[in-house]
């Protein structure tokens, strides 16, 4: 492997901050985190594999709903402590609600008022339950 | 203030990762922290204010370089501890390098080396002496 994985800044529990973008709608649909073997395979596989903070291990995206994310492009920012994934989304469905992305929850400057207006594509008790159908 | 800051999720530190975008060229250009104070003071001046981890201290961006980030948009993610900030940046460079963005290391999934295409539209010294100068 080569030595740019060798040289990020990894934070104090090992991991990195990961940004998502969507390759096609330019939105960003999520944020994760990854320590070196999840960053290694999603090279690998070129789908993103990431470190979940809360079950403590590694998260296949889409394992569960399908909804896998096709790796097309890389950057890493100016301190080497950020990662920038652009995917194509399978599924069109990055968020575990059933919809595009995570940052649906919009807040109104004028109210203070949180808006809601991302669909949701596909109810989320459906998604998950596939995988135990098979 | 409305209930949607009580209803943030703060990291052990209390901070909160902050996602920027850019709303013309929809680049992600930077990735930063904010605290309560940083994202009150935000939302009253409608620009970017982070909490700077390495100073540990208020970073009010653009405060040396003239860069200033007017907010434009704000989203919170699906589990309240992500922020996405939509905004317009002031002279078209947000990160400390003098590059539109920090997201300029491009990684080459072919040759696993880093590709910079992203050029430095100013230069750093005059970036952050301009202040000085006054």
């Amino acid at each position: 492997m080569s030595n740019w994985i060798d040289n990020i800044v990894w934070d104090e529990d090992g991991l990195l901050p990961v940004i998502v973008q969507d390759s096609i709608s330019k939105r960003v649909v999520m944020f994760a985190w990854m320590n070196r073997i999840s960053l290694e395979q999603s090279l690998a596989h070129k789908k993103a594999v990431y470190w979940s903070r809360s079950r403590n291990k590694l998260w296949v995206k889409g394992e569960e709903s399908g909804n896998y994310q096709l790796i097309e492009d890389i950057h890493l920012d100016c301190d080497y402590d950020v990662l920038l994934l652009t995917i194509r989304q399978e599924g069109g469905i990055s968020c575990h609600t059933g919809r595009e992305g995570c940052f649906f929850n919009r807040i109104n400057m004028h109210t203070n008022e949180i808006e809601i207006n991302d669909k949701v594509i596909r109810d989320p008790n459906d998604m998950y339950e596939k995988k135990n159908d098979k």
